[in-house]
């Protein structure tokens, strides 16, 4: 294909990514399609031969479409958002066309330099303490990381680097394995899954600290877990505390519990993947009291502020414990700069080595939508959250679970716990809208998550209606 | 911004993104900036009210540009290639507008299931054993991940969990620390620096073997190793082997170190990133023979594959180990197919659990190009390295220091370390062209990797000219 061909089916494509966001609303949001749908449409082997486009154009629909399950429908309430908004499209194009691997400052200069103020300004958005910021030249900064696992491990390993190294010192022959064994982090019950693999991959002990009856952890649990395993010896080094957890959107107590992370040298996570992007309104920022306490802080723009996956952004109050867990500088990776003091080479800061120009987005994004807009954004969606608990509030069959903060209801039929799978079963069934579940203590709940870009109130009212109109059906055949 | 305005600026934008790779030749392959160049041409803070897009696009020129490493350019032939093509772009668009989150089966199966048989067609392509692929419903099967570092640390993860389990069932009450103790794996002292990190991410010793005089690992090298190792109480349970090490794209001998590997019971896992490509062209392909020994195999079609960063090819013999490792299942993410053995949730096999629609790429790539417009591709860039080669043979001054295998030539003047540096410096400040260097033992030496998709024997005349005439010029200054 050359550049003229490009120009055409280009936007071509273009109008077909109108096409598809504008009717949305019009494709069932979850597909038909069993497991192994796929494989007999397409052939066993890649063609010797070019095919031709429009075959490939008329395969989008026939066979890629059927098994889509269309994220951006305004009728999909399923696990959190993934953002989504032509502005980042548009920037995600010119990624693609510098298409540059920016490891190193000077492997691109624009794409590191970028991403360092953009990080500055989302910084400044969230009013972050200015430790977290680049701009001051002191020791902090932020960088764009895939995903907020990675960003969790990358806390998680610097710290282990950190107490490793400050133990070592102190009893030199100690041996890394020594240290390994006794290391022991913490988080909530409530925390993501993900927190628990960083553990296992870091090789060290992870544990639940209880949560409270608003699902928040709380000085007092980790305190006294603290204490058990001081006494048994252990070497208490790490907490991830999280804001807006997965489950049910609840707030581990910053203020509480960063004061004991500081006290005892512990390195202070916080997991904001979904709620951090609320934290640019001023009538939420509240909610991230605390995290001058923290050593790391991480949200993803890539949910809940417009950009499209992957942007998860992440700061750190020393730059140099992230980058010293790993830093290793092969002569194919040197230059001329890098030892000026000047430069970032954002690859010390991450697990891959690679990485591409994601700082376009966030410039664009921020640009073409303003602060002002980012918030009315965030605003409709917790308006239109409010707008289905308070449904839910009007029918006393149902029972609201959990504290309604941002855009997540958790909600559920007051009854068994077979009742609401057999409802959520009639729902996800229908597939007129979609939603999934959690576990909320032994209660089995329905999470309902305000998600699509284009989602109206007139949306959020008919999935109610649906939803009430499956319940009475599930009710009226005798089922409690 | 809305569709109809997307729709005009997503067509100016695919005009732009033509223009800028027609016009690519003539921009300045390494850019003019000093460090902080960025910041000061741009506002402090996010505005408050949206910029108009005008002044956005124009600040694309303006700002970005001018710091762009322009690594499509064909002046550019540092580091390894990456890719990029115009099917490749037009995928990523369409995968941006679905903009689903692959993360499960449910999450949107066609996103899990064109994966999987891209990993086939991909495989196959490669004449992988049929082991590595998943259409046999056998134990196997491939996944694209974001880079071969992380292809590395997951599978030297998924090794240290078979083995904990083992010894583990073997001596209960062993803990997981004592075992970490003594776990040792090994790569060749050319492997690349993320083979290192792997290590010290999992918390295990890596030790590099010595190469022989071809840059190879070879068996007696490592069978010393290990001897030398299990006699201190260690335990080898991971080895990396390299086909296309960066340095000097050199390769160890599979064949010699995988029967090594199956008989000690460690894991082997082949790190191709960038020289797997090549192994679609059948003259190439002895290069693999030996990943029959392997337990998981990795390259990156996102260097040389003509598929735009990211997409990182891995595949596993069991992917019962690789899942095994760390599968993790809360209730927001369980689905109704999952236990039904039918279905992939990819989200166990990486190491981030959010994941975007990749696998169109690499579909879009291999029905534009057809296998045999990839192997022209190829061979293409293999004749031109080739040429470079033989330029640099006729001139008595300059030496070559590892074989050309592929697409990558390491010269060097005869004659000091300093010298070439100088010689490198000079190339290098007048951007004409872009390179770096490696070291291959105590020698400095400059690498020449053919990278552009668009670079013709034509380019790779100037820049041998251009070097020849700064190599006079650096001599007839007294320089030895």
């Amino acid at each position: 294909m050359n550049a003229s061909e490009f120009r055409r089916r280009g936007k071509e494509m273009v109008d077909y990514v109108a096409d598809y966001i504008e009717g949305i609303e019009g494709r069932q949001v979850y597909p038909d399609v069993e497991p192994g749908y796929l494989r007999p449409l397409i052939p066993t082997s890649a063609p010797q031969e070019p095919d031709k486009y429009e075959d490939i154009v008329s395969d989008i629909e026939k066979i890629i479409m059927p098994g889509v399950t269309h994220w951006h429908s305004p009728y999909f309430f399923a696990y959190f958002p993934t953002a989504s908004s032509y502005p980042a499209m548009l920037a995600d194009m010119l990624c693609g066309a510098i298409g540059c691997i920016g490891f190193s400052w000077a492997a691109s200069p624009a794409c590191t330099e970028l991403e360092t103020v953009m990080m500055d300004w989302l910084g400044k958005m969230l009013q972050l303490p200015e430790a977290f910021l680049a701009e001051k030249a002191g020791e902090g900064g932020g960088v764009i990381q895939g995903s907020a696992s990675e960003a969790t491990l990358m806390s998680l390993l610097a710290a282990r680097a950190k107490v490793t190294k400050r133990l070592q010192a102190a009893s030199p022959g100690l041996t890394e394995a020594a240290v390994l064994e006794k290391l022991v982090a913490y988080s909530s019950d409530q925390a993501h899954s993900s927190v628990e693999r960083a553990g296992l991959i870091g090789g060290v002990k992870l544990k639940a600290i209880p949560s409270d009856d608003k699902f928040a952890m709380r000085a007092s649990a980790l305190q006294e877990a603290l204490e058990r395993d001081k006494a048994a010896g252990l070497i208490p080094f790490f907490v991830v505390a999280t804001l807006g957890t997965t489950s049910c959107c609840s707030f581990d107590r910053l203020s509480e519990v960063g004061p004991i992370c500081n006290k005892e040298g512990m390195w202070l996570h916080i997991d904001a993947a979904y709620a951090g992007s609320a934290f640019i309104c001023p009538e939420f920022r509240h909610l991230l009291n605390g995290v001058e306490f923290a050593d790391s802080f991480n949200f993803n723009p890539h949910k809940w502020l417009l950009v499209n996956f992957d942007c998860s952004a992440m700061w750190v109050k020393k730059r140099a414990d992230l980058t010293g867990a790993f830093k290793l500088d092969p002569l194919y990776l040197k230059h001329s700069h890098q030892d000026s003091g000047l430069i970032t080479d954002y690859r010390h800061w991450q697990l891959p080595l690679g990485r591409r120009f994601r700082s376009l987005k966030l410039w664009f994004v921020c640009r073409m939508y303003g602060v002002t807009g980012l918030q009315a954004y965030i605003r409709k969606h917790v308006q239109l959250a409010h707008e289905f608990e308070s449904f839910v509030h009007q029918d006393p069959r149902f029972e609201i679970c959990a504290e309604v903060t941002l855009g997540l209801v958790c909600f559920r039929l007051k009854g068994s716990n077979k009742l609401n799978e057999a409802l959520l079963e009639r729902i996800n069934g229908a597939k007129k809208i979609h939603l999934v579940p959690c576990h909320l203590r032994d209660k089995f709940v329905l999470r309902f998550a305000i998600c699509s870009r284009v989602v109206e109130s007139a949306h959020v009212q008919l999935a109610w209606e649906h939803i009430r109109g499956l319940a009475t059906d599930l009710l009226a055949a005798g089922m409690e």
